[in-house]
């Protein structure tokens, strides 16, 4: 058994929990590797995946003997099967965030359970802190992804469109690492006002402000970055707003470390945003791994302390309806008494 | 209000639902053509979605006053607001098979519902026949598909990778379509004994077997049709499983009409193939529409029928571990007497 199954076991019984079922798929390929359909089952002696004849070969591959993982295709698994996983078991606990309330209500039928027991994100929590193999990959996807954007410096030129520019980004992710981690936005002009917006046939004009939010996937795991940028020259009715949403991400960098809470981290953003006469309307940040968005979210509805190798981005952002948005975004670990960031790419103005 | 709300408004009357909570998106954007995140209330005079302040100016942009629906930032969503909405309401309705457990919990709290009633997949099942505009749009998407096969049977060339290919056709769907409507399978050799096989490095060497499973998309809209095409010549070996497949997927074909009973369909293909040793793993087919794997679905666990506009896959395959699989794959219109292949590429052996 792997040193996250090995945890795994320990929390449970330190939960007064017998059995589990894990149904969320990050949480099973966060434990073994495996990334096909199919459900969990932690018993009293066994772990066990249920998958069914599509991924049977494929799960055969991932796993060795020392994963210690029983595989059945849910074709051979019987009624009575099903009711003896969690014989004797007082508690058994399941992921309330990720299973469907049909699922629910199927699975304590279907395995007899006694007590079904919310875990309350318990492995995601567990996953917030990174590992020394999950750092690597997610600073090896910003490495890619400070190159792409350093590569995209010289490649934007005025007439293309904003998805000629997404697509030339996929292209270089798909070259060099595993995809991408979110759809592309690539904003430009008054299409900047708003903070998800779809690539679009807008052709990029001079004097235009242009938003790329981008990022790619290494062995599974994401990075994360915003560079708000400019064509020819900064309009000096985006100065004022650049410059008070870089000092508020510099700032928050520094703050960003062991112990800091949430909540108090984007409190100050939001203050000093509100003091100017604007607000913040998404989050501060978010963790990154497995997921893009996943948890600990750095927002005013999450009161939280970061921890050491947790790792999250950092990007506040202002958007004037119908004018124009700027955002600026790292991808950051944290340390026990700073961060690192992982995306390095120029902040201070850059105009191509 | 458009044709599918007024539908859903009539339905709800006849269920004695006053109230209702969708949260699966699909289903929202089928009925409000919105895409972005939030949750569809339907209450006793009103229909709002409650999204947030990264999607205010974008919901806006999509939205009429013909619509009927108001939106709300649920950041100005009070506890109140939440718990007028259903005021009244006896029975509201709610996705069980789309919301969590959790969300379940949270939602007859903060709403304060009285009877929160399951509804069975009330939306997806009307979803399941399309209208001439959705069909429109799967001939559309299935059209791009079978330009793309054949463009594709004078781009492989033995050498090439399985990433090679399938970045190929993602790059073909990019620029025709709105992009892949799943990810694409190219597996050669021994690796088209796995269903879903994620493209790999393996080289096209003469003498393979090829597994080509794609679709795109087209304004939301689906397509999928798979090939196996073989490098040089049909090995011996692959002759009678090849030759089986493609018998019976002539024969659903001919089968597969309104009223045809989805079980029976698949019992069918199940027993030839058994009379010859082979088992058929999945499904027989599935439908498609704004998802690439929607009700109804053509399985043996599937006992319904088949309906006029519904448009469905129809997909037999055999793999035999280890060695190589294959399978035979059309997009099909369901009609009143039969069916109507959207895909139509060659189904005879195909050697590049």
């Amino acid at each position: 058994m792997n040193a996250k199954l090995q945890w795994l076991r320990n929390n449970m019984s330190s939960l007064d929990l017998q059995g589990l079922i894990l149904t969320n798929p990050d949480n099973i390929r966060y434990l073994t590797n495996l990334e096909a359909e199919g459900i969990f089952l932690l018993t009293r002696k066994e772990n066990i995946f249920i998958t069914d004849g599509r991924y049977i070969e494929q799960v055969h591959r991932t796993l060795t003997l020392f994963d210690e993982i029983i595989v059945y295709d849910a074709h051979d698994v019987a009624k009575d099967d099903y009711e003896n996983f969690f014989l004797f078991c007082e508690n058994v606990g399941f992921e309330e965030y990720d299973i469907s309330y049909a699922k629910y209500k199927e699975y304590i039928r279907k395995f007899k359970i006694h007590n079904f027991v919310e875990t309350d994100h318990m492995i995601e929590k567990q996953r917030m802190i990174k590992d020394e193999e999950e750092v690597g990959n997610i600073q090896k996807a910003c490495e890619i992804t400070d190159n792409c954007f350093s590569y995209l410096l010289s490649y934007i030129k005025p007439g293309m469109t904003e998805k000629e520019i997404a697509n030339e980004i996929e292209e270089y992710y798909r070259q060099r690492a595993d995809g991408l981690s979110f759809e592309t936005i690539v904003a430009s002009g008054e299409n900047t006002s708003q903070p998800h917006a779809v690539p679009t046939n807008r052709k990029i004009q001079t004097k235009d402000i242009i938003t790329i939010d981008m990022g790619c996937k290494v062995n599974g795991y994401c990075s994360d970055m915003t560079r708000t940028i400019f064509v020819g020259e900064v309009p000096e009715e985006v100065k004022p707003v650049y410059d008070l949403v870089l000092k508020n991400q510099l700032q928050t960098q520094k703050q960003y470390k062991d112990g800091a809470n949430t909540r108090l981290l984007t409190k100050m953003v939001e203050n000093d945003f509100k003091l100017h006469g604007y607000s913040l309307i998404h989050g501060l940040g978010h963790g990154v791994g497995m997921q893009i968005h996943e948890e600990p979210y750095v927002s005013y509805h999450s009161d939280t302390q970061l921890r050491e190798n947790m790792i999250v981005t950092n990007e506040p952002g202002i958007y004037i309806l119908g004018k124009f948005g700027v955002r600026i975004e790292d991808t950051v670990q944290i340390t026990k008494f700073g961060c690192i960031n992982l995306t390095k790419s120029e902040k201070n103005y850059i105009i191509i």
